[in-house]
């Protein structure tokens, strides 16, 4: 990673973050302890990595970063509701997440499921809000294709794929049908917003943008997997050896470490073959790229 | 109630049934467990009273009755979402609704905390591809309004007024503050909704109208906790009586039965008079707050 990329997606960061600040209920706003748990659970911790990818893709053509900063942090939002979600005692029963307690256990069950279905309802609030596009229609699509992505044919419906595969045997085919949708539909949806945010593509290139997301989407969830056989707790920030304990099949369970290490270079080299065609445009996504292969947490 | 507003009101809810029917996935589709759940949840069932309100508002100003359907159905499916996760064993912990049981004891806590979630994500989408208003910038107007009753600073908000209220005492304007909250926001969604569909009513329009949402929202509350305190299970096609077994406050234990049934012909009088400036075309508003007041389940 250049020192280059590390300034741009740290001043990112900061600015997702400065914005979610100001995008989410005050803490002092009724109903306080609610708007509290949205707060804990989005603010102050995770990479941030749909929200870079947006504004990489927007980077394609223009894009104005304050839409950007909104159709990202919208994007987070759904991010953030799904792991408050995925993290209740009825689903991966976690306690720890980006290092601290989840939702859950500071908050209770009840207020953290109310918090997951108000940062759902917040996300497509501010698609709504905000002057995202050229033209209201645009906007109107980029809210359908976030809604299709978080819905029960995107990451909803990975998730249900997920809970049924505990203790089954899947095929690598099967495996992949899961994380399309259960993470790969919303980093897709990431970078798709992003690039609506600015000047309109051509159908070719949209088609090269989104296969370049199917693949960093999947390129991701294999690189989680073996951070997650790999790693401690400590390094990264949640319960590590989760999915061995769980008996959840994952792609080092069903390939190993080497050929899941592989499958990640092979999908790094695809995801760059599909932004050829952007040229020097695609810095940024490439850069990345990069960091999501590469990165040790 | 007339035979005319009962034809009337048969028509609409099969209609919405139908739309329904085909706007959610279809069980055959995977992840086909989410999606039989998100069915199960949602058809065969319910007085639809939201879509029944938005059709009743788009009759204000000539709304084109394919628009308000899925204006109607996007209300409906927040509403669903709503009471599946409120059915939760960490939220009401109840196992009965419209006479059968409720979606996490047929499905599991997990699938059915999955199809509120991709409910919702369904209401939003729905709203963003179809066409609804006159220009897309007001469709995003009704999406916005949407997601704001939905929200922490609506529904879901109310939610959590009503989970801290659980063995208190509150005053009148607490309750009321609650359920304006609660049940309030989203019936004011659907009627404002169902209008936005039609051609552009004036300010003090919008205004009346909204007033008038308001009171109906406040009276349909009342209503239920008087059916709940006087009804039985069977009638009431969900547990009855669990209020007062919650320890819950409602209209009927701070102001007892009588004094709350004044209370809700109070707020039909004062919706009426909103509804003064629209003249005959309001009929059909007037009919559905009848039925809201004078419902026996």
């Amino acid at each position: 990673m250049t020192a280059d990329f590390q300034d741009w997606a740290r001043s990112r960061q900061v600015r997702i973050e400065n914005s979610l600040q100001t995008l989410l209920p005050a803490a002092n706003v009724a109903p306080e302890r609610l708007h509290d748990a949205m707060r804990y659970t989005v603010l102050g911790g995770g990479k941030r990595v749909r929200p870079l990818l947006a504004f990489a893709a927007g980077e394609l053509n223009g894009a104005d970063e304050e839409r950007v900063t909104i159709a990202g942090a919208a994007v987070e939002l759904i991010h953030a509701y799904s792991l408050v979600h995925d993290d209740l005692p009825c689903m991966d029963n976690d306690v720890l997440r980006r290092g601290k307690p989840t939702c859950h256990v500071e908050y209770g069950d009840a207020i953290a499921l109310l918090a997951g279905d108000s940062l759902q309802s917040l996300a497509f609030q501010l698609l709504a809000e905000y002057c995202l596009a050229d033209n209201p229609q645009l906007q109107l699509d980029m809210i359908s294709r976030l809604a299709k992505a978080a819905g029960s044919r995107g990451m909803a419906g990975g998730q249900a794929v997920d809970l049924a595969s505990v203790g089954k045997t899947l095929s690598l085919p099967e495996l992949e049908f899961m994380h399309i949708h259960k993470t790969g539909a919303l980093i897709r949806a990431a970078v798709m917003l992003g690039a609506c945010c600015g000047s309109r593509l051509t159908e070719d290139q949209l088609m090269s943008l989104d296969h370049f997301a199917k693949c960093i989407g999947l390129a991701f969830q294999v690189v989680d997997d073996i951070l997650d056989a790999e790693a401690t707790t400590a390094t990264l920030g949640k319960t590590a050896g989760k999915d061995a304990e769980n008996n959840k099949p994952t792609y080092v369970s069903i390939l190993g470490g080497s050929r899941a290490r592989e499958l990640a270079e092979e999908l790094r080299r695809s995801a760059y073959q599909s932004l050829e065609a952007f040229g020097p445009m695609a810095g940024r996504l490439r850069q990345v790229t990069d960091f999501i292969i590469q990165r040790e947490f």
